[in-house]
């Protein structure tokens, strides 16, 4: 299955500005973005990257690029793929870049869900899409708002049935420091430490529970 | 299966008192905790409340009262189940009330990660330990800090093996405002409207998109 990784290299991750530099921001989008890709082609998944511009490193995948914004370039991509093919049975997925949480076999199960219905959505925490498989040649994406509920009322209006993905680690989108936390407890859950947990670790970020709730703190 | 479901009757929700009064917090908290007994026994698991006072309503299950903090009461749970039965294979599940996204489905997830592993876990998002079974007769809980990670120690520490379950619902407890949308979102997506979520409506509040960002407000 194709899986369309979006990317915007224009100020990335600015929600963690209070945390990060802009070249630290830019470098921890691009560990998560690593593996993400790696997560996907574990799973079974042909990666491909859709940039806002053109990115200055090999990535081990296709990048095209594509400067417009999310839900226009995800659109473009779609009416490719099935206008004037509406008998194929191919599928597209659209897998956002910061959900650094998600494992192969997170993926697989969304893929999965992608092949028993029209489309099928990993749904975010606040109501946003963070993963989506189309297999119906009408549907197209609104990313504004929250876009799990708009996905869904135009996924009916199309007639496509849809599927829902309930994992955590697709619903974890990694936008603010509360979520530089949640990547740690999961890595630390894990004997094989992430990319971007690892670029974490590396910057001086630790777990930190000393106020009764979980956080992060920077040595 | 066996499911405690623990339920402190003393200032619930104490995070949601800046849109909820004493009498609203504590009428929410009971409609979700009905939700969660609700979904445990439609998953096939067999509720019993473990309060901290009697609960004056009827909730058609039984209902244990325990005073003392969550983790002593539910290792004295435990103690009670396992102690001189270890040769036993019961399992018993923990599910936190206020888990007002769990859905059957999940549950049933839930409940047959425990009969692979001795322990079952589905962490919540920051760490916590939203959800359990126990089916090792030496493993006990410490519900302190993030204690995600804890149990992880404490089955290995008894030669435990674990099993993780990748839940966006079980992940979300409702603890503080930006929780009320995600159940109002997920309330929105499904035909079948969770008696928590009507008291949000009833109440007032609605998903609320104005900043970009979906929280609640109320009317």
């Amino acid at each position: 299955m194709e899986v369309l990784v979006p990317f915007s290299t224009d100020r990335p991750k600015s929600r963690l500005s209070g945390v990060l530099t802009p070249d630290e921001r830019e470098s921890f989008a691009r560990a998560m973005l690593r593996d993400v890709l790696d997560a996907i082609e574990a799973a079974g998944g042909a990666p491909r990257v859709l940039s806002t511009a053109p990115i200055d490193v090999d990535l081990g995948c296709p990048v095209d690029v594509d400067d417009r914004p999310l839900t226009a370039a995800i659109n473009a991509a779609l009416d490719a793929r099935f206008d004037g093919a509406s008998t194929d049975s191919a599928l597209v997925a659209v897998v956002m870049a910061d959900l650094a949480l998600a494992t192969p076999g997170a993926l697989r199960e969304l893929f999965a869900a992608g092949e028993a219905a029209d489309v099928a959505i990993a749904p975010g925490r606040g109501g946003g899409t963070n993963a989506l498989v189309v297999g119906h040649p009408a549907f197209r994406v609104d990313y504004h708002g929250a876009s799990y509920l708009d996905h869904r009322r135009l996924a009916a209006a199309v007639g496509a049935s849809v599927g829902v993905v309930d994992s955590h680690r697709l619903a974890t989108d990694i936008d603010e420091p509360a979520d530089l936390a949640e990547l740690l407890i999961h890595a630390e859950a894990s004997a094989d430490e992430s990319g971007a947990a690892r670029w974490l670790r590396d910057a001086g970020f630790t777990l930190d529970a000393t106020d009764g709730r979980v956080g992060v703190s920077r040595e």
